[in-house]
């Protein structure tokens, strides 16, 4: 991992890395060398990377079905993406009942940008979808340990096909080959999804009837309610919300002039608007955003300016997406602790003297 | 120079290096480590961002003129802007009449982000510009050799007080602390002005009512007629102009599809559109901008999706901007070798078999 910035992360194993709040300011893009980590599986070997124009994949339930290198993916198109990629688990640490995963709080996060192919490129190079197909399932390249279940362990993820148009198969982030770390030599791109739903060194890529009835899909990353356990009763963990945090000041410091900052994202919407309160939710006010607008996946940097006399303030903010909803003061909890966006606990407590 | 990574990057001299053509693809930011460097003058010792919040600034010609600090500044306000980076002499290389200086092709420009207070709330807060001011005229933080004459040496310039409203005085690039090379711990930014105007380091920013009298505003960076020495009766190097480039493919290949991707810019203006040539300018097509729009003083990636069969071809693109402006095939040249934008030379020739 030495091309992460030690200093600007929170290192929860070697597969789970959180970027601390402290980093992320104003910044519309967020830094490879600050950027979360978290895998589900072990990655493959770093070699995968080494030529990344190498690299194969299956594209499936077309008209002609056929592999195709990263090198071919290249001649048929290019699009490029501002996305917010966000672990389904983080803020898992906000909710108030107990769960087991990575008590992620608000850096299992990131706004990154993505190059690559359209998928619908490169399905109506094949053929195009063939008929009955509803879900697209991605499937990444992990090597299954050997006396386990694949489908207990491979990470196989079913996305419904009414997305199609807006994933990609990319091969750069942030300008660069995508690292393994983050699911070179080529990842699944599906905006405004949760992290899992992106898959990482995809091998396949399919036009599927139905989901896939790999564990991931089938019982986890599920909206149960407390003390069920997921199955496909329930929702999978597919959309983001809407969704802001504070991002400064985050120390007690000096009365006067300060500049409050933070993130808002809109997750599948864009981000419409955000608010920030002082005093835990009692007043609020509009708050303003920073730089340039990256789209509809991507987040905004906001600020409110403002004079703090001594004091103790909380400061929150709340967002709202275009499709009108608004982050909640708490979130319905589910089991095990996906899509915490709630403004309460994603405040601050700072003290001004 | 271990933060940049060498295998982007054409070495002219220690103070000059360039981005290679072939990393710029269809990237809206550049990264910090491919990031050309130039530099008029010595920098002063890293050991001034190491603190970047002890940075001080001299403000002049308001109402209330004192020294703050990068700190204080923080405080005012902020603000972020997308915005091509690029030296006065990039492409220098084109023009066909001799020129000293750096043979700049395309790489001497990047697309950086950068975050900062705007200097009109600095101004405002410290009383308002004086009156009779014309310029802002920023100061480096250069030391000065011993034995020289000051003038002939500080980097100093002057802008025209009409674009006030868009300077930042910014402590991030792309979402960090600017590095000593690229001017931190302060830079002062003029948004579509050409590099040398964005004063690296920069320790004094004063509201004039005339232009600097240094040797590198009076007679360096002048738009003098051929043969003629800079003085102050030819214009300024100061707004960019428009242009674009191809950035692949640049190397021969085989028939079949190809996405002809390059990198437009409107320079003071936004660019609106850009066409492609396949054969040195006798017919074009219209390329379709990649990726999201990050404001006027921002480049923006653009491809044409293309079968080509065996032959050689000449691939050039020429943009416009929002105010009808096109790029020329040939510019009018100017002594020194400022402001290249001809479509002609900027484009490549490739053998396809």
């Amino acid at each position: 991992m030495n091309f992460k910035d030690d200093g600007s992360l929170i290192v929860h194993s070697n597969n789970t890395l959180e970027t601390k709040r402290s980093v992320f300011g104003v910044q519309p893009i967020t830094a490879d060398n600050q950027l979360y980590i978290r895998n589900n599986v072990t990655p493959p070997s770093e070699s995968i990377v080494e030529n990344p124009d190498a690299w194969e994949v299956s594209i499936e339930g077309v008209g002609k079905p056929r592999s195709v290198t990263v090198g071919d993916l290249k001649t048929m198109g290019v699009e490029t993406v501002a996305m917010v990629l966000q672990c389904s688990g983080n803020g898992r640490a906000f909710f108030k009942h107990e769960t087991s995963g990575t008590q992620w709080r608000t850096g299992a996060a990131g706004c990154v940008i993505w190059t690559g192919v359209p998928l619908r490129t490169v399905v109506e190079n094949l053929g195009g979808v063939k008929g009955g197909a509803q879900f697209v399932t991605g499937t990444g390249g992990e090597k299954i340990p050997e006396g386990l279940n694949a489908s207990d362990v491979i990470v196989e993820r079913s996305v419904p096909l009414d997305v199609l148009d807006n994933i990609l198969l990319a091969w750069d982030m942030n300008g660069a080959p995508i690292p393994l770390a983050h699911g070179g030599p080529l990842r699944m791109i599906v905006p405004g999804f949760t992290g899992v739903n992106n898959i990482k060194y995809v091998k396949r890529v399919a036009m599927t009837e139905a989901e896939t009835d790999a564990l991931i899909q089938r019982q986890r990353y599920r909206l149960a309610p407390l003390g069920k356990k997921g199955s496909p009763e329930y929702p999978s963990v597919w959309q983001m919300e809407v969704k802001s945090w504070i991002t400064g000041p985050l120390e007690d410091s000096a009365a006067g002039m300060h500049q409050i900052t933070g993130l808002a994202m809109g997750g599948i919407n864009a981000v419409d608007n955000v608010e920030v309160s002082l005093d835990g939710g009692k007043t609020w006010e509009a708050a303003q955003f920073v730089g340039p607008d990256l789209g509809r996946y991507a987040w905004r940097p906001f600020v409110l300016s403002k004079k703090l006399a001594p004091g103790t303030y909380n400061i929150v903010s709340r967002a709202t997406d275009t499709e009108g909803n608004q982050q909640p003061e708490v979130p319905e909890p589910n089991q095990s602790g996906y899509n915490y966006n709630g403004w309460g606990a994603l405040g601050v407590d700072v003290k001004i003297s």
